[in-house]
Parts: structure tokens; C-alpha cells; sequence
């Protein structure tokens, strides 16, 4: 569906931003203190009529030109992807967006419902959720992989990493993060389809090999079907693309900042809030001697 | 930058769920008391093996074949979309990534040195801004248009209805949304940027025309520069797409979800929040008899 | 229950700031460019052995000596209550801060249970949903309150001006904010509350009577009862008390936070958020050919 | 400055619930699969003419009868407090309202500079930085104390069980989570005001005395001043006051609720956020080859 006929180049050309990076540069030989306190970046700047973003022209040589998924690596890893990349980048971005009515999005149409003026508060209460449990699980299953390879991975031999992770974590009574899930006991159809991208745009590495030895490790210790799950996929293949454990959600984020938006676009068509809470108040019991 | 080399179907398939279907449309019939109180949802719906989207295989027919564009398209406005209008989007989706150290980045930074264990709440804190005053004013634009189109819009005359809405704003002395910027005062170079693609695509229509007549109504009124900003030209643009005007903040919030973990990413990097707080601390000043 | 026996100051003292306030005056008469960069705050300021709040001590006067609403009042109005006015403050605090698994506390307790090691993000959650139309609408009706008596207060006619409000909004077809409610249809006994201790503390005064107006106003023209609800009674009693309009919400936000937090501790002590998505569930229809 | 002239009840007698309760109690005596699914709460219930709290009756018996803090502690711990147990609330809840232009109050201003339709969305933003690292930090400080004391505890010798703690964090490199402050390094005068009205209140338990202990074995293994800061003394005070380690964040979540709406309201009488970008963007430098 992807087609290229638009005059796309190849690679959209770096502008030299003479106007401050002089005297940054400046600054920087001194080590005067009044350098300690400036704040740098290198993402973007607006200027009266241009935008730059990390040195590229945002009108003259993006918009237009390039898919949100090259905007998407571009910001994250601070290059342009090659094809595959983007592709992977694609299918990480797509995976989450929508799986039915869950708990993010009921918290989306609920807050929406109580202050329609305010969208992006809806919003913002569904991406809230994306903690440890559910949608930012891929943060801690990737921690917990560089972690195992920071420490044990000199010595080339994953299985044996992946049984003392599996280890480590019985012995603490702690989930495996990243593994297994309710809907989906018996295998995640988001983790395959994603680890065979991975492996078609031969992003699949070191981090995928690991996460699956884990999972291999833990059905053999625990004599139970332990598949990796969406998010323990999703956090492999960001580390095997490059980015930092703690950026493996950026996914989850986006995706779902594009499913709540569905979701109370729906709720405007045809509102369900009502029945939310109408289905909550049909099971709802009153005990005051609870504790 | 985009190549077609991978397998892309043109049309993913639609997949027949006659599961629920059948007992909803049979409760429908009926319009039994009970059915008013269902949930009814078309957006998404997980299985055990596997998970649908608006009636297609997420991971046998969308994820690795469709770009994230293509799955917003489908997401907000419920079909796929043409190349042209593929391409619109993924301009809209771009446009506002990134702008700088402006206000809603700060608060990212500031809230992740905070809470680091908590990235999804420094991106939550980070979109709470985007409400009528810059990121989130296409919502306000694009309602000004939808009511100035359904008002005075049968008669055809664009201009007529342009100056009308100029002299209602003026007489209430309301700054006109999504017209004029602070950082551009000369002309948006975002925004006309989003014109050319939405010419090029032909996505441009009724709504692009009457906000570009309605800045030259405003300058003519006001005898100054007044050209459209960037969230002008995507509500316009947007509405032009289908999109309800309540939706239309879309582009805003994903493209700055994607923002706001850039600049957490360098913040991680090469942290900066104590120099913020310290280039606050600066210009402070304590006034206990200030009102 | 309120004793007095610790030894409370009548008045706590006003320290004399005058470290920074003489260069700020002194930087005040010449009126420099750089002062009007300058970020003026009068709450608070803390030092190394002390921190001072609108110019008094907090550890020396403040904590252990007054309660939350003298803080409140006095952060919020910039002096300490009289009884009546404390009285007042306590009473506003209290009146929202628990009403059931509302959609508020819904949003909270699902938030929490994904991200249970961000309590402060399922408090978020919570208080997001405090617009226009529940929780919120202090704000909406305080402001029609203002709105009303600016424009046409100065006969002194208050049933004029309250026919006028109801006429208008009629024409428009807007509903009167902070009039009306579901769960209390005959009259919301937490708004007849409110109106008794403002009476009992004469804080009661033309804002509480016009809304009260309005409501008279309202049932004749409508032909049904329409009384004051919560949040339109806070509305009216904040500005009596004096708080600009935009902060009538305060005891909304305020007290969900205790009550967002007192949900989550029970939802610590016995989940209930898999039986809250479990009654969703229940109700749920897929229906892939809705819009 | 609180007065009992008001007619208070000593205790607020409790309202037998009827309606429901019988019903619940009776499905619980058959455990059917029906009440697992069942959404039990104990909180609060509304009715056509009534809200019962906790069992209580809020318009009747809590409403211009008790201030916030009884609600507070009623809320939290589930019963009413002494009247030592209701000043320590009050002081807990006050010492955390205002600290100056911190972080959290930056981003309440700069969000509600860009939304102020929607001041709960500025409000919530301030909350979010309530995590790990300053706010929220009694939620860590007082995990660390809790589960210092359920594994070693039994010894009852604190003193050993300082020393323990001490030495775990120092071998993983962790810093102590409640001890230790940037702007108050001598000691916190927040810590200290608090810990003397525990004492004075008798709240003062064996939680209060670990903490003062392991920061006593801190200075000791450290050398340095290493005192007690004001989340650490909250977080101890609040366990021995009977809440669990989860919830002691509460005081700082609803303290800064209304510092963030005392900030707004300063920022509408006098607007800061343009010049708290200003003072950011004095200080900004672009390095686009930064990584």
C-alpha cells in the first residue's frame, strides 16, 4: 500500500546551524560557569521562518517527504531508518494501538465524558496507565535484559544467562516481566507476528535471542506454556534497534495516544459511558463493615 | 524514503466476526431493555489467537504490511486511505512533533527528573497542555469553521461567510484560533507547508479555502499580517479529510506524545531539568506584599 | 471534635522578608527591561533554615498550630479565616470528597492497578475528569454567577437578573450549569448543606442568592424542579468568600484527591479493578459495522 | 484559632445500611461464582436524599461538623482520630503546600498558561512529578522502614536493624530514600517541626525512631550530615499513625493540590509563564551534534 511516487529523497540533507552553535562551541572551550547552567539540546529549534529538527529542515525536507515512522526513528535514535527499520518501526507502532475494550480506554471515554472540553485530559488519563502491569511492561522486561547481559553476557552463552535470570526471579517470588498473558495463555499472536518482522528486516538479535531463552528457560523450570508476550517483544526488538530501555514504551504510548483518540471518537458517535458506569453499578455492593 | 519492496496487500481483508454479531443483532430486533445497556464498540476486539481491528486480522493482515499512517487513517476515520490522503496524514502526524523547548517539553523534563520510574506520566504531564491556546487550538478552529459552513454555508459564498465570522470575533473581541503566531509572525512555514501537500494530494477543500479567507477578511479588517498558524491549517485540513472537529487535535497530541519521549530520551542522556529550574531560579523574584 | 487546648496563635506573625524584597524594589523604581523578564512569586519561599509561606514562618507559625483550611484559605485568599470563614473552607473540603465509584474513582482504580508504582499517576487519572460537566462545574456556573451581576448587577434587581440568565441560556439551548441532578433529582442534599453553613457562618451573600434566583427562575420557565446542585452551591460560596471564579473548583480537586487516594487503599486492601473491567465485559458487543 | 463554638458531635454516629448490605451478606454466605464477580466498596454510597460515608451520614452528621482533617483520617485509616492523631493530620497535611517555585508548581503554571479551560489538567500535571526522587519519596522511605522492620524487626533492637539497612543501600549504591536534602543540607526544618508535634501528639512511634536511627548510622558510615528530610518524616509518621506505605504519599498529593491551584491564581493575577520560558530560552543553546 506503501507507494513512492511522490519525489521523496533519499536522504533528506543536514543544514549547518551557524547562528549558536559558534558560541556554544565558544562557551564550551572556556568552561566558564555561566556554561554549566545552559541548557542544551539538539532536537529541534524554531527560527522566524524555518524549524529545524536534529539539523534537518522540518518543512523544506520532512513534512511531506517522509512517513511518521522515519519522524519516529529519526527523533529516537537520532538517524534516518534504512527500509527495514522502518518497517519494524511500522509494526511497533501499529501493534498496540487498539485491543478492545480495556482498562485505558475505559478511562478515556469515562474522563471525556465528564469534560468534553478537554480532550488531551482524556488522553492523558488513558496513556497513565501504562505502568509496570500491562502496556509499559516492555520498560522492565528490557531493563531486565540489559541487565542480564551487562552482567553475564561476556560469555556469549544466552541459555546460560537466560536460566540464571529465570532463576533470580523465582528466588525473589517476582513475575518475569514481558512474559506470558491473560487474553492470550496460550501464545501472544502480537509477540510472533512481531518477532517475524523482526527477523524479515533483520532487526531480530542478541536481545530477541535472549527473551526467548528466557521464555524457554522459564517453561522448562516452571512446567507451564510461558510465551512472550506483545510488550516483552516490543521492549526485545527496541534494544536489538537501538534504543535505551527506558524509551521501549515510546510504542505503547504513541500507539495508544492514537486508540484513545479512536476510542472517544466513538464515544462522541454513539456514547457508552453511561453503560460503563451502568455495568459497573449492576455488580456494585455496599459493605461498610469492609475493611 | 518509502519503498513497496515488502508484500503489501492493497486492501487488508475484512474478516466476516459472526461470533457476537448475530446475538447483538438479534438483541437489536428485540430492542429489549437489556440491550440498551450494552457496550457496544467497533473498533477493536481481542480473541485468543488472534486480535480484530475494525474487522481486519491485526496481525496476519495489518502489522508489517500497513505504515502507522495508514492504521491512523483507519483508527479516526474507519476506511484505508488513498495514497494522497495516506500522505496527508503522515504529514499532519509530523508536523508538530517537535518546536523547540517550548512549554509542554519542559514540563516532560521537569516531571521525569521527578518521577523517572514513571515515564508515561511525564508524557501524560506533557500533553495536558495542549488545550486552547497553542497546541490544541485546531479544536477551536475547526469549530469555527464547521459552524460558519452549517450558519451561512449553503449560499456558497466563502468570502461572505469569512467576513462575517471576522466581525462576530471582533465584536465579542475573540482572537481569531488558529490565525497569527508569536515565533512567526510573517507567515507559519508549518502551515504552509500543509497547504502545498493538501494541494498536491487534493485533499484541500472547502474548509482550507474558508480559513485562508478568513485571514484575508482579518487582515483586511485589522491592516496587519494575520496568516493562518499550523494549527489552523490542520483543523482545516483535517475536516477537509472527514474528521469530526473534535478529533481533530489527533495530530497534536500523537505527534507530541513522540516529542515529549525525544526530549526524555536527551534528558536521559545529557539531563538538563536542574538547569531549567535553575534558569527559573535566576529571574525569581519573592514579593509577599504582590497580590 | 475540634478542641483548642494546643496553644494556637490568634494571628500567626508576618515575618519580614528583606533579603530579596529590597533589590526587587530597588530594581522596581528604575523600571529596567530586565525586570520585566522577572518571575514574580508572593506563596512561598524557602531558605536553608526555614521556608516562608505568604510571609509567615511554615514550621515556626504555621504547622501544628493551624489547620488545613486556614491553609487553604490562606493560600487561596491571602489571609487567615475568620471562625465562620474556616468553618466554611472545612465544609466546602468535605462535601465532594466521596461519592461512590463514580467515573472519577473508576478512572483511579484501573489506573492504579496498571501502575501500581505510580500512585500519584491513578490520582491524575482521577482528577482529569473534573470539567464541564460533573465535578467541575463550580467553575462554569461561578462564572455565569460573575458574568450575570457584571453585566446587569448594578440595578440590584436580582429576580431580573436571574430571568435574564435562565432566558438566555433557554435561547441557546444550554444547560444551567450547576442546576439540576441525576442521583438527586428532588434537590441535592449536599447543596441544601452547603447553603445551611453558609447561612450559620454568614458567609451567604448576593452570589448564593442569585443561583438560588436562578433555580426559581428556572423551574418556572420549565415547569419542573430544578434545584441547586453541589457544585453549583460551591460555586456561589466560593465567591461569596471571595475567590475569583477560576478557582472555585479548588474543593472539587481537592478533596477527590483524598478521595481518589482512600479508593486506591481500598483497592490495596481488596482489588476490585479485574471485577470493575469483569462487569464491562459483560456487557460488551462487538459490532464491526457501527460508526 | 480553632474554635469548638460550633456545635460538634463527639462522635458522628454511624447509619445502619440496610438496603444492600443484607443482600451482600446473603450471596456471601453462598460464595456463588456470581458475588467473586461482585464490586465491593465500603467508602461511600449515595442515595435519593442521602450520602453515607463510611456509614456515616455526610450532610447530616460530618458537613460544617468536622474539619478536613477528621475526613482525612476518616477516609484513610477508617475511623475517626484522637485529637492528637487530628493535629498531626493537619500538620501532615500542611507541611507540603508550598515550597517556592519548584518543579511541580513550573509545570501548573506553563499548562495552565496553555489550557485554562481546563485548571484540572494543570492541577494534575503538577502531580505527576510526585515520584521517586522529592515529593513522593515517603512511599519509598516508608517501604524501606516497613520492610526493615518485618524482616529484622522481631530483635527489637533498632539500632542493628539501622546498621542493616544502612549497609544494603551502601553496597547496592543506593541512596537513601527520606534522608538527605539539596536545599535544606544542615537539616530539614519541615522533618524537625514534624517529628516534634509526633511527640507532642504522642503519635511518635517505632517507625519515627528507625528512621532517626538509620540516619544515624548513615552520618556515622558516611561522615557527613545526613539528616532526616521532611518526605522521610512523613513517611514514618504516617505508618506509625497506622496508615500503610502505599498511601503515605497523601499528604503531599493533597497538600500540592492546592499549592498548584494557589500558583494558578497568582498566575492569573499576574501571568509568570511567559517569562519563566523567557528565562529558560536565555539560558538555551542548540547543538545539533550532540547525542
Amino acid at each position: 500500500m506503501i507507494r513512492a511516487e511522490e519525489p521523496l529523497l533519499d536522504r533528506p540533507p543536514r543544514v549547518r546551524d551557524t547562528s549558536d552553535i559558534g558560541s556554544h562551541k565558544g562557551i564550551e572551550l572556556g568552561r566558564s560557569m555561566s556554561n554549566e547552567k545552559k541548557i542544551v539540546t539538539g532536537l529541534g529549534k524554531p527560527e522566524l521562518h524555518r524549524v529545524l529538527i536534529r539539523g534537518h529542515d522540518l518543512t523544506k525536507d520532512l513534512v511531506g517527504k517522509i512517513t511518521f515512522s522515519h519522524m519516529t526513528y529519526l527523533m529516537l535514535v537520532g538517524r534516518f531508518p534504512s527500509d527495514g527499520e522502518r518497517r519494524m518501526t511500522d509494526a511497533l507502532l501499529t501493534i498496540l494501538v487498539e485491543h478492545g475494550m480495556v482498562s485505558s480506554v475505559v478511562s478515556a471515554r469515562l474522563t471525556y465524558a465528564m469534560a468534553p472540553e478537554a480532550l488531551q485530559a482524556a488522553v492523558a488519563a488513558s496513556l497513565l496507565g501504562a505502568g509496570s502491569v500491562h502496556l509499559g511492561s516492555s520498560e522492565w522486561s528490557a531493563k531486565m535484559l540489559v541487565k542480564a547481559l551487562s552482567v553475564d553476557g561476556s560469555s556469549g552463552d544466552l541459555g546460560a544467562v537466560a536460566s540464571s535470570v529465570v532463576e533470580q526471579f523465582a528466588k525473589k517470588k517476582k513475575k518475569l516481566p514481558g512474559i506470558g498473558h491473560r487474553t492470550h495463555p496460550q501464545g501472544d499472536p502480537r509477540a510472533e507476528r512481531l518477532f517475524e518482522v523482526a527477523r524479515e528486516t533483520r532487526v531480530y538479535g542478541r536481545y530477541c535471542d535472549l527473551i526467548q531463552q528466557i521464555c524457554k528457560a522459564a517453561e522448562e523450570r516452571h512446567g507451564r506454556r510461558l510465551p512472550v508476550n506483545v510488550t516483552g517483544a516490543i521492549g526485545a526488538i527496541a534494544l536489538d534497534m537501538g534504543l535505551p530501555w527506558q524509551l521501549t514504551k515510546a510504542f505503547a504510548l504513541i500507539g495508544r495516544t492514537l486508540g484513545a483518540i479512536a476510542h472517544i471518537g466513538e464515544e462522541i458517535r454513539n456514547p457508552m459511558a453511561d453503560n460503563i458506569n451502568g455495568a459497573i453499578k449492576s455488580q456494585l455492593v455496599y459493605d461498610f463493615d469492609s475493611k
